[in-house]
């Protein structure tokens, strides 16, 4: 019997975490696009300094790295080292019929130590606080994939 | 029951889709190794450098970044921010049983997207086409991701 | 029927090489921490080079790129490139109904030719080598992807 329907509670905790990070992930796109439009710059494209409607002012400066938007482009990229990773170990993880109740934590803790590490490097918080929020998402990360081999071995 | 199943044609579809943007994605990583053949460079790793058959005549030069090359490779970082995401929202959409029409059209278009994407990238037009393709699925993955959590909460 | 589930032994291995490959992927982001820790640098982010518990003699040098930390980092990107594919078309792959030893097979090989393509760049082997690994891991992608699309094509 598929547990990969919302018949099963557990896949429902689970569809709701995965399309929250799918969301965040998103979103990191379109800051980066408001930061580029904020400091008029930052772009990677030699055609993102041509004149047009949304450019009237071009200028090769624009196309200079800006830390502001840089720190966007690295949040980005940390998401696609991370989420990608949750949203299939997840999956799996929830063919493992885990409990009720240690599914919902893992799941939550995942999407609430990812919003943490977001605010924290949005911010420019310290190093340590970064590295913790992200140890978090790392271990379930890790765990989630634990549990699916153990099970596979064990039955 | 699961609708995960290719009895189910709206998983057909979505199959269809995400087999063509895995394609598409595992491409963009060929069009690199084109692009650094044919400009013999914009490598990135020590080692290209060193004589080989395949590099007979090497040089230090071989490792500056080529501007040619480097398209290619924000076009892969786009795919890697983009189409993960298309893949796993896309399944869970298929499990909230939405229409045959509507899923069709959401992941045709999405598919059409990416590839106007790519082709406004690939030849450098505009910053306003390429916004707008992207945009399209951009707006996609998040009616998507909205689904899942609409269903999630009213079932 | 579903044969998304652990009674299905093509799911199962499945769910092994996923699990493994999601393990290798999340381990490269503690390759590249080891990495900065063991330099002392190859920051990216300005707060890191504040005066910290972890950080007690902090210089503007340690935010300068150093290859030994990049190399991780791009063998992380290429993860990034090639292993979500490799989990999602894994799955479609599975609700085929393959054959368990050609399954078996390719999930078997992808797996190997990943770790093989790890150690030959975190070595700095040949070029050709590394090409050599990560085509084969490549093929198989777009084996899955073709049988997927050839599947809904023909069913």
């Amino acid at each position: 019997m598929s547990l990969l329907t919302f018949d099963n509670p557990v896949f429902g905790y689970f569809a709701v975490a995965a399309a929250l990070m799918i969301v965040k992930m998103m979103s990191q796109g379109w800051i980066t696009v408001f930061r580029m439009m904020k400091v008029n710059g930052g772009f990677r494209y030699a055609e993102d300094a041509r004149q047009s409607l949304t450019n009237p002012h071009p200028s090769l400066e624009q196309l200079l790295p800006d830390e502001y938007v840089e720190r966007s482009r690295r949040m980005h990229e940390n998401d696609v080292e991370n989420i990608p990773l949750f949203l299939i170990a997840g999956l799996l993880y929830v063919c493992t019929a885990p409990s009720h109740a240690v599914s919902l934590g893992l799941f939550s803790v995942y999407v609430l130590s990812r919003f943490a590490h977001f605010y924290v490097v949005l911010t420019a918080r310290s190093h340590e606080a970064r590295a913790a929020f992200w140890t978090v998402g790392s271990v379930i990360i890790y765990v989630m994939a634990g549990v699916v081999i153990w099970h596979v071995l064990h039955s």
